[in-house]
């Protein structure tokens, strides 16, 4: 038996190849990181005897799940603070949290404990926004999960840089430390119009051209974001960031919930990827996004989760679903956000938007074995009619019971096979009683 | 041991009584169908020495969830038409599937397979709207889980029945059959105001009077409706209910999407109840309900799934959280419907709605012991900061452990305790196969 080719027979196979639909009767050949055949299970067999074989008899297997959009490390404050606006909730809550623990050894942790969580759930990338980004590298490294790393900044000082140029100069130490690893690309990351000042953009700007990065923004967040800065910059913040070069394929927009016409055409002439976070625009009251305009113009949609401390469940089902849901609600077109279409978003419209639609979204001879089995046989799961519809609409992340990430299985009928999951939590609830007993948490 | 004596023992207890929060160090006593004390451990302990011990480390032990709307048969139609508009699938797929298909021993199956997936969720009370009564009633008695049978009249024919009196005819027989039943209570149920005549609604309104029942209508689904009635009626079907004597305290009405101001006044001072179903709003694109309005206006808001066909997820974790979300976004502000309002509406909310709330809801000495238990032990619902918010934003019905209705362990560490499961799947999946090989699904 070959140790490097594994063979997974799915009763259903689900590639998101454009214009395939579900599959029956077929199997997928993982040949150490990448997809060697997808076909005919009988030939696969013949051909491959000497493959590992993995019996999936009530799966669908597809492509990892890409959370487009999160802050892993936050998941020690999941729940600390609930039921506020986005600015008493950062103002009054995240940040004096942040100022007072974050650290090295706090996101690192934090980032471990994220990464289990979103393999449980079926995520094989994250595109992660933070401090600390050698600490998220090492995580994910660690949990053997694909992430793009941030090389986070704001214009004000935190526990973790002085300033704009601090920051970027910690984050290309950590670009550079980490550059050789497969599983990591870094992102410049601005953190939002409101906290970066045009010099600050431009050179951000600049580092994703000359190390060829993503950016990874929060933009247009909400409708206070908008209207301040019109305010300050006698344009919104779209047009300022046009003006500054900063809207093109690179660009990850994150939440986009107030956009004009104008703005959407622009997304769609710029080449601008989106990051929709459903769940947690509608937490923070900061209103819904214009998805379904956005997918007929054209633009690029990915979903994410955005952080535990704003949506307290890193659970990349729930936002496909709710994406789907929510698309249809607020425009009162129930055609709108399909099944497929949103299973695309958290998959090839990841891919895409972190420039990786070559390597990674679709189960695709050729690409990067980052494969998910979900499991359909659960008495909730039942009956199934349509496999694709069965996984927006009705599966949930605790049907997921298997994933590989770059060829490795690294979920295994739900265990992770990386670390042990409950010595990270017994860290983690020593990290938290720490916080309650020294202030605010 | 006194058999009729269970001390459950939570980390955490939240009653849902009015201004009581989440309490530790306390105990739970059932005896017989009723809770007989709620209070510290250590007294319980010591008073009642004889009695069974649940230890429940670290659940929340709270009131069982009521699904204040569902089509529970319908289950057997989950996921056979996605991505529509209501009148489209109607017509077109759910009302010629039914015709076809439904039948006594169909709506048996899919009942007491909807009655699984509840009690697994953490639903100790249905809802119900359907056609025969009696297979409805039959499942639910069963499976152990406490119903509001509907005697649902339509003004055209079904396989069930051929007109309206023939409905009320049956519908009467099976309350007649069952009235005796502690787990069971009827309901006058007209399906809607676009099918249903004047007659019949006086019909129905006079029978809920004469035996005491509540009454449960779809009521302002969508934009169509409204309109529709406007140009039949010449008022709009709120106004043509009120002029018929609908609406009052018994009434439990359905979605409820298009309201104006004076609706929502019109209810706070008849007593309407609403049974909010978001995600099924959502799915069908019918709108979003104006639920926080509601709330200020002090109408009494439950929260329901929808049936399966409808919503796919029978889960009412999923509806609490859609509700709270969903209020929040659609209004732009972030501090409504928080946590412990959304609770409400699942628990007390519909005891309300149901006219029970001296019976359910809540966990009070002299209430009937529906009693659900939910495990925070999971990785992913940790850390806990706030349980009760952890409940809302972060648990899923997967953490329910343990279920009692009307004192009755019906779920025991996940498994259901009255009935073997598997053998309702593989009479579910074979009556799937007879649809899908016979026509359409």
């Amino acid at each position: 038996m070959s140790k490097n080719k594994t063979l997974l027979l799915p009763r259903w196979l689900l590639s998101m190849k454009p214009g395939e639909g579900v599959l029956e009767g077929q199997a997928l050949l993982i040949e150490g990181e990448r997809i060697a055949a997808v076909g005919a299970r009988e030939a696969l067999l013949a051909a491959h005897a000497d493959a590992a074989r993995v019996d999936l008899p009530e799966h669908v297997l597809m492509p990892g799940l890409i959370n487009s959009h999160t802050h892993s490390a936050m998941s020690l404050l999941r729940g600390v603070a609930d039921d506020l606006g986005l600015m008493d909730w950062l103002n009054h809550h995240i940040w004096p949290l942040e100022k007072r623990w974050v650290s090295h050894a706090w996101t690192r942790l934090g980032s471990l404990f994220s990464a289990a969580e979103a393999l449980r759930g079926g995520v094989t990338t994250l595109n992660d926004m933070y401090f600390f980004p050698e600490a998220m590298a090492e995580a994910a490294l660690q949990a053997g999960i694909r992430c793009a790393v941030s090389i986070n900044v704001i214009d004000f000082p935190t526990g973790y840089a002085s300033g704009p140029d601090d920051y970027i100069a910690k984050g290309l130490e950590a670009y550079q430390k980490f550059k050789g690893e497969k599983l990591l690309q870094f992102t410049s990351s601005p953190h939002a119009p409101y906290t970066v000042s045009d010099e600050t953009f431009v050179k951000l700007r600049d580092m994703a051209e000359q190390h060829d990065m993503q950016i990874h923004c929060h933009i247009h967040e909400t409708a206070d974001e908008v209207d301040g800065g019109l305010k300050q910059f006698g344009v919104r913040p779209m047009e300022r960031l046009d003006r500054l070069g900063l809207l093109n394929e690179r660009m990850i927009a994150v939440h986009m919930v107030h956009l004009n016409d104008a703005e959407i055409e622009l997304c769609a002439q710029r080449g601008v990827h989106i990051a929709h976070n459903a769940s947690s625009n509608l937490k923070l009251a900061s209103g819904i996004a214009r998805i379904a305009d956005l997918d007929r113009a054209g633009v690029n949609v990915a979903l994410g989760t955005d952080g535990a401390a704003s949506n307290n469940r890193q659970d990349m089902f729930e936002e496909i679903r709710q994406a789907a849901l929510l698309a249809k609600g607020s425009t009162g077109q129930p055609t709108v956000l399909n099944a497929r279409r949103a299973l695309e978003m958290a998959t090839l419209g990841g891919a895409k938007a972190l420039g990786r639609a070559h390597d990674l979204g679709s189960l695709e001879v050729g690409k990067l074995a980052d494969v998910i089995a979900v499991d359909l046989s659960a008495p909730e799961c039942r009956p199934v009619y349509h496999p694709d519809a069965q996984l927006v609409y009705v599966a949930a992340r605790e049907h997921v019971s298997d994933v590989w990430v770059q060829g490795e299985r690294v979920l295994q009928e739900r265990r992770l096979t990386r670390f042990e999951l409950g010595a990270v939590i017994a860290q983690v609830e020593d990290t938290v009683a720490q916080m309650k007993a020294g202030q605010g948490a």
